[in-house]
């Protein structure tokens, strides 16, 4: 038994930021202190900045599809029309939430690997008036692909529904301009390209969403966003925060305003492109060509290799964890991530292990071809080094 | 800005070990207790397993430089004769410590990057019987080289000498039989293969040195290694102990048993073979290409560049910390570590950020050739895939 480290390229959880992880140790505070709100009120007003939206902005002590379901129950009712934009693992939770609700859907599917047009939710609502909402997801976390969102709003914004984004990838990954394109609720998790382990949901929420949630008739409790608005106006979360997560998050915004938000995402996009290019110049088939998003690529294993023995590999050989394929997808496709707290020399070491994976696997490659391809990515970006203050 | 790790790529202080590093929060305990006296207890033993020998082994809450100060001003006496071997910085230092103490050394010198041959020892006390002692470096960290600390061993074993051997970046890097050989004095440090934060000093102290000890009538106080062994079978420290390091400490020999010594020191090996294979693929050329240790691996910059640059770059590049020449080698080479916390995902990651450092300056290289190479020397190990069980 050699050493080899933990490392985790999923995408969520996705490796920690250090100072974030440190900063839960100081979670022998109580929550209904100055000291606190000063804290939960500084996350709210970072998150609003980080998500650049001027809308309402609220935080809840769950995974991201605990916020999906409160977008739900909080803002529509029984019966409501809705269209539900499915092409992936995560567009058929849409579906699953919806149905639990007793929402009339109209799933607009698209096979795995490939996205929703926004043509066809501009059909869809052009075909049904009385559409109360649209779901989607911004980036399809189980393919790899990434929605129009643009575009969709845009249709959207037309009409009376309200435009509900699952943007739990997409943050950090890709351009979302809530307020500008008219994104009325927009969801995020804190254990994406935030950098804080799983527990913490965001969501924002539009003044038309707001409206939209005043006849609402569905029952919640937990999940109850204007008494969560309520108590973020005055510092406070609802009920018992999760205080050494809250820590994490403060500290890792701190780190990301640092960065920018912009940069984020072009730190995503140029990892995504060089993920690319590599497993391109390594003879793979990447899984969502046509819509490629920049949190996870998803790959083709090759003719006759099951993904598993990959992801198995990656394991055994580096300690490190990547994604299988989902539902039908599984053994079909490895997933490469790049959200959040990944690099480039994160990225030449997952390339360099996969191509000793595929050569110890019957599926020959000559060594540092695909590294060679990142590596050219990361020049012609022009990354330029950027001098060490701290 | 964009995401740039930390990453410590120096021989000292090396890689954290995660859990021993989350261990350290649990320092809210008292050292006069013996739920301490039991863990005390346990790093002693631990050490003793790890360091391979069935000698007193004593720690200090210092750095390495405490125990070679102590091994001096416990063991000698003023005026005493002995041979001090020089190879580098740390070898260097031995001939600073045996100057403060008033020690007469005759001072066994081979430049910077060589190192001091056995035949050289054995002649020195051929020369002068009444030598005392004999001090040398198992692994010279400012140069990479590694002494035949085995076959000194057996030259001193015969006289009167003792034989203290610096072996703070040789722990874990080479084999080193304490007891078989004939080693009087071990040093080592716990920022180096042990994996924790620098702030504890290992000495391990053999029969032969305790009776040279009886006669020392050097003065010291804080460094007592009469004191501190009692105190140590006591399950205890004689002063205050640096109680977070030690719970780290046992945190991280938990994990060096699981790994096995054997081990860890086949992992430096790899990946220091690994390392000159990359390097040499890459036309660059060893420093110390004739006795290269496994700690770390010293390479010439190329002609007409300094290597402060690329030890510059790789820090601005991608916010690592590789070394730079020590002394008058500060400008001539630069320094890739290999011990300890350090796997091939590591070393990849490095390699393919040196040849995007060389190319950036004007040393012109092919993407993934330095990779490559090192990816060869990783098959060629037959590393094997270790199946996860945890």
């Amino acid at each position: 038994m050699y050493i080899r480290k933990q490392r985790l390229l999923t995408p969520g959880p996705t490796p920690l930021y250090p100072p974030a992880l440190h900063a839960m140790m100081a979670a022998d505070i109580h929550h209904r202190t100055e000291e606190f709100r000063k804290i939960y009120r500084s996350c709210l007003a970072d998150l609003k900045e980080m998500m650049g939206t001027a809308h309402d902005v609220l935080m809840f002590a769950a995974s991201g599809t605990g916020a999906m379901d409160a977008s739900v129950s909080n803002l529509f009712s029984r019966g409501d029309k809705v269209v539900v934009c499915s092409a992936g693992k995560f567009g058929e939770r849409w579906v699953e939430i919806a149905k639990a609700y007793g929402l009339e859907g109209d799933v607009l599917t698209a096979p795995y690997g490939e996205v929703v047009t926004p043509e066809r939710v501009e059909a869809a609502l052009a075909a049904e008036p009385a559409t109360k909402g649209v779901f989607v997801q911004a980036s399809e976390t189980s393919t790899g692909a990434m929605h129009d969102v643009r575009a969709m709003a845009q249709a959207v914004a037309k009409t009376g529904a309200i435009f509900v984004v699952d943007a739990i990838t997409g943050f950090g990954t890709m351009p979302l301009d809530i307020d500008g394109w008219g994104i009325d609720v927009a969801i995020g998790g804190s254990q994406k390209a935030f950098m804080i382990p799983p527990g913490l949901a965001f969501m924002s929420v539009s003044p038309k969403a707001w409206k939209m949630g005043e006849t609402s008739t569905l029952p919640h409790y937990y999940f109850n966003l204007k008494k969560e608005k309520k108590s973020g106006d005055a510092g406070e979360s609802s009920w018992t925060p999760a205080t050494a997560m809250i820590l994490a998050l403060a500290e890792a915004l701190r780190y990301i305003k640092q960065i920018g938000m912009a940069n984020l995402i072009v730190n995503a996009q140029m990892l995504a492109q060089a993920t690319r290019a590599a497993v391109t110049a390594l003879g793979l088939q990447l899984f969502a060509p046509g819509s490629p998003g920049s949190s996870v690529t998803a790959v083709k294993a090759p003719q006759g290799m099951d993904s598993g023995v990959i992801v198995k590999e990656f394991r055994n050989r580096f300690g490190a964890i990547i994604a299988n394929g989902q539902g039908t997808m599984k053994g079909q496709i490895f997933r490469l991530a790049h959200l959040g707290y990944f690099d480039f020399a994160d990225l030449f070491a997952t390339i360099a292990g996969l191509e000793i994976i595929l050569n110890a696997n019957g599926y020959s490659v000559q060594y540092g071809t695909g590294v060679a391809a990142a590596q050219q990515v990361y020049a012609q970006a022009a990354v330029k080094p950027q001098p060490v203050t701290a």
